[in-house]
Formats: structure tokens, sequence, C-alpha cells
């Protein structure tokens, strides 16, 4: 089990990707939009782990509303598991609790994700994951 | 430059321990007291980065104070550079918002770190560390 990314909500994500890039100084692999998590996305490597800049792109995005909440900030880890449906199934029977009752496939099948709800993992929301290609 | 650890405030580290050595699976590397932050910390290796628990110990500790006014969540990522002190005044003649204006050391000298202001980091505060020992 590795991080595999940390997600951070941010209300314009062209100027948030002027100070990760060109100021802290992280190298960006890819911006890209994903329409059916309705985000645009710029992804930064940091070492074996990356970070993950996530603008919402319509006002019923899950982002949009965290941002409206409680601000920019840190949204999710995500933590990268060899098999996210048998970690479901596991952390179900354990009482945890899970966003999606099955596992979710995204970016064409790249990526299969749910998330452990923040109450389960005390208020942090984090994504378990197990992905196939690189970002 | 890379992820060093994602930092978590919790009101009890044992009870957060629980959850995530136990339930999530996460290798448990340490558990220590650190009086000069106030701080009891639970560190956790996850891939080529660490997650790290927080529990203040005291009223007037930042995590304690944190936890009361936002509850448990995602407190700093931590990021590892080359030379922190060089990059604490390349950030400031930037016009970065630092919290220390010359980097500390902490843990009798292993580690030396600043963090940038969540105002210059859209919301994140992100610790800026060099690191010697392992934890």
């Amino acid at each position: 089990m590795r991080v595999d990314h940390i997600g951070i909500a941010v209300k314009n994500l062209d100027e948030a990707v002027k100070f990760y890039r060109d100021i802290l100084g992280l190298e960006l692999v890819k911006i890209e939009e994903v329409p059916e998590e309705r985000v645009r996305v710029a992804m930064f490597r940091a070492g074996g782990t990356y970070v993950e800049l996530l603008q919402g792109t319509d006002p019923d995005s899950a982002i949009t509303k965290f941002v409206e909440r409680r601000g920019e900030g840190i949204h999710h880890i995500s933590i990268h598991v060899e098999d996210v449906d048998a970690k479901t199934e596991e952390l179900k029977a354990r009482g945890v609790a899970l966003v999606y009752d099955k596992p979710r496939e995204v970016a064409h099948g790249e990526r299969k994700i749910n998330f452990i709800h923040p109450r389960s993992a005390f208020g942090v929301l984090i994504e378990i994951m197990t992905r196939r290609g690189e970002y």
C-alpha cells in the first residue's frame, strides 16, 4: 500500500498551477478534464507520489460544493491497494463506511476507485484505488 | 522534491492508530511524543511517503486548536526539499507567506522545517523540510 496522490480542491486551476509549478517547483505531468467527475485536474509528480489539483466544472461537482462549504484545501488522500474490489469487501465486513457499494471504474478503466467515508477515517476522505496506467 | 508525509490531526491518537494500522492496514513505524511541538505522533509507512497522525497534548497546541476549529482531518502536507534554508529565501523573495522567517530545527536537528502559509498555497498548509535521519 502506498500513497498514490493527494487531492487539493481549488477555485481556479490555472492560478493554482502557477503557484505549484512555477513557485513551489513541482513537475506538472498533465492537465485534463474529467467530464464524468465534473472536474479539471492538474497532476504533479512529487517523488513516488503525486499532487492533484481539482477544480469543479459545474455547480453540482463534489469539488465545487467542497470549496463552497469548507474553502480551498486538501480534499482527499488516495491510497493504492493491490485489489480495490477485495479491499472494499474487507472494509465493509469490518464495518467501515464506504461511499460506493462496489468500486467504480474511471479514466476509461485505467483506475478503479472507492472512498472511505470521513466518519470512518477520523475526518479524512480516503480514496482507495487500483491503477493500471501512468498519469 | 517529493512528498515526505501527510499530517492528519486527530483527537485520540490510540483510537486513530487502530483504524489506520489494524483496519486500513498501513505499517506503523513508531509512536512518539514531541514535547517542543506539544503533540503525540504516529508515523506510518505508505510506499515512499508517510502518513503522520498528530494529537495535541496541550490546549495551546496548534493541533488541538485546529481540531477545535475545523474538526479532525488532514492538517498539512510536507514536501522534502534539498535545502530548506535556500527554499525559504527563494520563496520569500517571490512574495510567498512563510510561517517562520528562518527554518526551525526539530527532532534534535534531524529535520529542519518551515511552513508555507495556506493563504499563499490555495488553502493548504505546506511544510517544507530537509530531513537527514529516518523516521
